[in-house]
């Protein structure tokens, strides 16, 4: 490998107010990494939504990014007329994929920022604003995932075997990623890990995503089947799981890709630490307890065509929840860019994040 | 489903001593049932070594027949030439899957038999004896998958939820299965349960075979992932776990495809009895317990190019056992055609099976 193979970013963008954005089109990995030039909303709408970029946080960024490619132009347009078009273009983008909210809550906080500015400034100069808005979303991103990363490295010791799930990792970022944070900043220290990383169907995120990330980035990295991590535990082959979170409720009990919660039980009974390692924008402080996450169900054919060809008999019932809840009584620590929260207790949380 | 579609034969004798073997090409399944009819040891050979026929107790009968069809003409030879030709089809035979217990057995008590009646009786008619005892192997092997869900229907009440890994069915044995004759047998007895089927990752035995002959004779079936066997027990809706086994040790540790170690800890961990099914054959005496039994490890290409495309970075470790061992204490029952063993001790073992 090249060493100037090992840096790639998630997403960029390219020039000033009348630039593009460069996503890595994440559906061609782990086979190319080639980069889709976003050069108008569309194309990024489709991004988006065929999953080219995709993870909580990556998207919103992407998204802040696209509300400048939707004003693009829009000077020459009077006051009314620029913000009808900003809220066309968040209207719009806010379509791609419906239940992301780290997307809806960017594109809020844009066009916000318009609005704070309305009749303050002239409406010329929020073409800029708004591109330095969204520069402040994507480095606010990255810093997150830094702290995160410097929060929870010490949880990792040198020459420990760490076993992660799904991706939450640069590719989900801007950079960096929540759990694999963790690793990458216990890397920097100069400890050496090995990483066992579940393929996480149906999906294979973990196959595709995270093995691509970590063995670009040096990691002794060994792809697994989910159903392999009971045999690796048992061989005390890995001293420590690390996995990302989509909400985390009051208690701690914490919704991640389907996977998670078995991957926790196993590690209880080997006596492994489980660690959730996530953006304190990821509790749902309004929840009481895991049992008021709903549970999502996505596309029988997820399941029975995942690798291109049928692998079921046609018509046979698939159950495909998305994801599901790991009760906080088997997560050792919760790191956020706040700190580690352990013993992971109700008002451990509370003073933490509230 | 037409009805006549529910039944079908993993392997059937066509006709009589110049008959042929039909075989139901498993590689095909789920999305075509097709016979490929052996006529010859050459096309068994192929069928054997690339998996048209799988399952150790399915290639040891597909094996005894592939003796019959070794001798086809060899009666115009004399005595001394057809032995020797029947040496020759058992050692030719032996070498298709060259780990494989069942058919070193199956070809043995083929030769053995004719061995006893040598110079006993013309050799012209050992050709129609060996035609016997290849049927008869077969019609132990289905006696035996009968007492095995004769001993185990009880242990599965109506309306129960069912969870099994990979396939020890019909489709891995002459007819009827180990793990799910218990399914089959509480089936005649009208009880009426819901099936959940583990993909089984790698090779998706779960998804291509199991799924296939339990929805062709009429159960409710319900593909998961491997990683979501937890999420369903968590639920509430799984009451026992049946699986196979490949080898048992004399304390009762049980190697089996790889996943199930971590079915079992995950039905402990959610009250969920665990039973293992299969023949007495399987017990293996001189191993005192599981950590004599070794880990093969198999193809990295099995995970990383599974089903025709290429699903992880060129290049990565990968960590692929074929099985792994469940400790005896995780074993609610094992279940074989002398009987169910519970709770699973060495003692109790040894008065069933020596």
């Amino acid at each position: 490998m090249r060493s100037n193979d090992t840096e790639f970013a998630t997403l960029r963008w390219v020039g000033d107010v009348d630039g593009y954005l460069d996503l890595l089109d994440q559906t061609l990995l782990p086979t190319e990494a080639k980069y889709v030039a976003c050069r108008d909303t569309a194309t990024l709408f489709e991004a988006i939504r065929s999953l080219r970029v995709r993870g909580a946080p990556a998207i919103g960024v992407a998204a802040a990014y696209g509300v400048c490619l939707g004003v693009q132009g829009a000077v020459d347009l009077n006051e009314a007329d620029f913000f009808a078009r900003l809220d066309e273009t968040c209207r719009y983008l806010a379509t791609s994929r419906p239940t992301a909210v780290n997307l809806f809550w960017a594109l809020d906080r844009m066009r916000q920022s318009a609005e704070l500015q309305r009749g303050l400034v002239p409406h010329e100069l929020l073409q800029s604003m708004l591109l330095d808005e969204a520069r402040r979303i994507h480095e606010e991103d990255a810093a997150m995932c830094r702290a995160i990363g410097a929060h929870g490295a010490a949880l990792l010791n040198d020459g420990d075997g760490v076993l992660t799930h799904c991706n939450a990792g640069a590719l989900a970022t801007s950079e960096y990623g929540t759990a694999l944070a963790l690793l990458y900043a216990a890397q920097e220290q100069g400890k050496h890990l090995r990483v066992f990383v579940d393929e996480t169907r149906p999906l294979l995120q973990g196959a595709r995503l995270t093995a691509w990330e970590l063995q670009r980035r040096g990691f002794d990295v060994t792809l697994i089947c989910d159903n392999m991590a009971a045999q690796v535990m048992r061989e005390g082959r890995v001293q420590a799981v690390v996995v990302g979170a989509d909400r985390i409720a009051a208690n701690g009990d914490t919704a991640n890709k389907i996977g998670t919660y078995g991957v926790a039980v196993l590690a209880a009974a080997h006596d492994v630490p489980f660690y959730v390692a996530a953006p304190s924008s990821t509790f749902d402080l309004t929840l009481v307890d895991g049992c008021g996450i709903p549970i999502e169900e996505r596309d029988p054919r997820e399941v029975t065509h995942g690798f291109g060809r049928q692998t079921a008999p046609v018509g046979v019932k698939v159950y495909n929840p998305a994801f599901d809840v790991t009760p906080a009584r088997l997560i050792r620590g919760i790191v956020c860019e706040r700190g580690v929260i352990s013993p992971v207790t109700g008002e451990n949380i509370r003073r933490r994040i509230s």
